[in-house]
């Protein structure tokens, strides 16, 4: 600490001069001592300096109310809510939670240094603490055609940004284990510091080598068996709870039944919609789904503060004690945790957030670089041989490869879409390359136009479904006079499209904006046929991502995750 | 990790090829999940792969005992050994310590840098981790002379040596809270590492003060309450189990009858003879105690293991899991803590242990530089009047001051010792300045002679307490001769002395010859009318420390700790 910032904190610790600000009357969690203490909270220059009887120049009395530090969101992606990143940090703050650890993955899949640069920026004078992991995996995989390629020597720029705490998720788990040396370079590159895992479903030999090769935390576990396999080496569960995958009550509900230890585990959204976050909080929402499954609030509460501050070396974050950044949060109780008053840094913040998007880079808002496509390229011409069909699983991102006969093809016509049947298809966008992939997706159902976006995991190609080529063309005309977005056409005319300007994943309108054409636009696939319990858009955005099985659609062609090659 | 190691060690770890050493049907101590597991734990290139199923160019059946990862001692003083330092760590190591976390206080305050490096070198190659706090406080106190003044400018040279984890105990409480500009660009030099503090006796506010600039540990606290009033502050409490100092009992009681987590404790030994380590041992005498009082064998362990790893940010230390060092022990039970078998990075180390000194600089074997004395000096000339005697308080350090007309002064004469008040001398021995202090003890009860020693913390000047000025000048000199040791006079004879040449605080020869002498300096001092009860040597040692309370001989002349000031 600066000596005169130290020399003024150490005077109001030890009452010779006032605090700026008393808390006075508190029940304070102390996560220490796993107490309740009661006491007043005395904050000078942003700083906590002593807990007990003191006097501030402005005092609050919060009789009756709980204290604890600040809640830390442990792994998020701010692009998914495809407004500025400032939105969900200012939604989020008011829910409690004063630290974010954010992934730019998929700024990065398209725009690089420049694409985390932008998060970093954008984030810069946030009213919380906003630190950022680096993208580990751009390309997310040898088969990816995304915007940038980011080795281990274009990293080499962050190591020393305080704001930067490691290795963003290392999803391509099998470069670690077989020691890929690009990899080990990112790994040694970021040695002794934090190394996000994204580790699905490995076996316990492979996990103890991802493991061994340092990664240090993982949020896609979704059994408690799963978590607890991985917590025996040591990693660092990150319990989701996100819009789409929400693993909490499953492993907490192990957590309680085993009566077993929280200690390694903290909380995360990873993907999470912002009209989530407005109605049901951030991690407070994980605090309170906790505690009522039957975690002590205390234990809850160093899930949420002090064990993911440990977690990634914050030395000064996580808790209500001398020293410690004054990121505190006044509660209802320690049932309903709802935040009353939300300091960061030791200024209110939960009613005083407006948004103020800094600069956006020019090349930031022209990254849809679509060559001309020869509309031969969308014909599927298979004669009467069965097709690796992607089938959709209701409520889930994992497809099935059902292999059939398309309709039309019987006879050695060509594929034509019928009401079960539609035709997808990836189209690069990064490098005017002109790779297309086309195929053939089950149980999506579109009639009589196309739904494509640019939001497209992990590489963020331009990514379509129709029931005719014509109108899957005139989508991606459409995204590429938009530089991205989501677009909907019907009948060979665009119906709504929602701009997403910024590298194609972010909008730069408010969030109103941004929700209302979202939900015209979803109102409007559901009439043209998509299943009512499907979300299109988001569906749309997954089909695309080859690490996740079983088939996929990507501008290469239709590829087998399970065998890892190109079908089609 | 390098990445052929990394490499070697995945494949073992997904069995695709053999680990270089399994251990059979272990029933392993968990520190992540706080379980007990059985399985084999596999070994390769000194890392552990797995635990689990596995087959090893070399096996060893264990079936029936208990594995945990090697201890760490977290904060201890090497030279107080008196012998090679590499001694302590192999009579530990068969103890199962594998860590040590080890401050070069005393080597800093004689020689400085050479000291410190003296430290790391003897230790570099020894069978176990030993990693340096860098000596905060050289010199302790403003009132010392000590031999090298060492600022936060000469401590960059460690900041980035890996070896190197931060700074050494801070007990200069007062600098750091009124926030000395010398003492805080230390605390900036180590910014984002441990900072190891000592704060005996500091109020609440004052505690709050030293948290607040970033210490990270205190091995002072002496009673449960005050320890937690620590914890609540985020201070890690390393509970200390020295030869002198034992503060096991009272703070593990608390801990038991509180039902208090142990999160945040640790165990270590400050200073501890090594005669104690041999019979008693090193950490798992802290474990053994711990347990015994109700602490639960896994807790106790995870104190000795995961916690202090965590504390110093070790990474790869402190369990037994996919990753971390091979530093193991094998245990009769998780209750008597017998060490079967130590390993260190994968190696046998408890029956392999002969100790090779590195060499020792030059300039290290002669640091007594004193200047002559004037025999008139010795006296004492007070008049009529009261005189401020330190008074020894029987099996502690410290000591109270007593103000009375010395025997012999009664009538305007000199200082005469007689059997209850001796003379105490501290001569100044680094930089023949020629200062010498001079006072009266009570109850250290030495007749018709005199010793002296080196050893005398914080400055190591040469301390002697006698009955007659030739005497006590007679063993200076002698310990001129030696270039530092203990000695003792008796009658204008030099009775024994044990030379201890590197830095007047170690020896050049074997625990052997260091341990006859010492016994036999001190049957000698007993027979010379020291009470029985006392140990001479260590008692002397203390004499000159002027940050203990409440009267200290140091060569500027008498001293008040309660008031600060030289009285005499």
């Amino acid at each position: 600490m600066e000596l005169e910032k130290y020399n003024a904190c150490s005077k109001a610790a030890r009452k010779l001069i006032k605090a700026d600000l008393v808390l006075k009357n508190a029940s304070i969690v102390n996560v220490f001592t796993d107490r309740v203490e009661h006491g007043s909270v005395a904050i000078k220059n942003g700083i906590i300096v002593g807990i007990g009887d003191y006097e501030g120049e402005e005092e609050l009395d919060i009789s009756g109310k709980y204290v604890t530090s600040g809640f830390i969101n442990s792994h998020l992606h701010l692009e998914s809510t495809m407004v500025n990143p400032q939105v969900m940090i200012a939604e989020a703050a008011k829910h409690g939670t004063t630290t974010f650890i954010v992934d730019p993955h998929e700024a990065a899949n398209v725009a690089g240094r420049d694409g985390i640069d932008y998060l970093l920026n954008q984030t810069k004078y946030s009213p919380a603490h906003v630190y950022v992991m680096i993208a580990s995996c751009v390309p997310a995989t040898p088969v990816d055609d995304n915007g940038v390629r980011l080795t281990a020597r274009d990293m080499e720029y962050y190591v020393h940004n305080r704001r930067v705490l490691g290795l963003g998720e290392v999803m391509d788990t099998q470069s670690v284990i077989n020691g890929d040396p690009e990899m080990n370079a990112k790994f040694e590159l970021f040695d002794g510091k934090v190394k996000d895992g994204h580790a699905p479903g490995l076996t316990k030999e492979e996990l103890a080598a991802y493991a061994l090769a340092g990664v240090s935390t993982d949020h896609e576990g979704t059994s408690y068996e799963y978590v607890m396999q991985e917590r025996s080496m040591g990693i660092v569960c990150l319990i989701r709870e996100g819009s789409a995958a929400r693993n909490l009550e499953a492993i907490v509900r192990g957590l309680v039944e085993n009566n077993a230890s929280t200690e390694g585990f903290c909380f995360c959204t990873d993907d999470r919609h912002i009209e989530d976050t407005i109605r049901d909080g951030d991690i407070d929402n994980c605090v309170r789904k906790a505690v009522s499954m039957g975690i002590s609030p205390i234990a809850a509460v160093k899930m949420a503060t002090i064990q993911p501050a440990r977690c990634y070396g914050l030395r000064r974050t996580g808790a209500v004690a001398p020293g410690f950044d004054a990121d505190i949060v006044v509660w209802d109780s320690l049932k309903d945790f709802n935040a009353q008053m939300v300091f960061y840094n030791g200024k209110r913040i939960d009613d005083m957030l407006t948004i103020q998007p800094a600069t956006c880079p020019p090349q930031l808002l022209d990254t849809v670089h679509i060559a001309h496509v020869d509309p031969k390229k969308l014909v599927i011409d298979c004669g009467n041989k069965p097709f690796p069909v992607i089938r959709m699983i209701p409520g889930e991102i994992l497809t099935e490869r059902v292999d059939m006969v398309l309709p039309g093809t019987e006879n050695g016509g060509i594929f034509v879409p019928n009401d079960k049947i539609c035709k997808i298809a990836s189209f690069e966008r990064h490098h005017y390359t002109g790779k297309v992939g086309v195929g053939a997706v089950c149980d999506f159902g579109i009639r009589g136009g196309a739904i494509a976006s640019s939001v497209s995991h992990d590489s963020h190609n331009i990514i379509a479904i129709g029931d005719n080529d014509e109108d899957i063309l005139l989508a991606v005309k459409e995204l590429e006079r938009t530089h991205g977005g989501y677009t909907v056409v019907e009948h060979g005319q665009v119906f709504e499209t929602l701009e997403l300007p910024i590298m194609g994943l972010i909008s730069d309108r408010d969030q109103g904006y941004v929700s209302e054409k979202v939900r015209r636009m979803t109102v409007k696939a559901h009439e043209m046929g998509v299943p009512k319990d499907m979300e299109p858009f988001v569906t749309l955005s997954f089909m695309g991502l080859p690490v996740i099985p079983e088939i996929r659609c990507i501008p290469r062609g239709i590829f087998s995750v399970t065998d890892w090659k190109i079908l089609t």
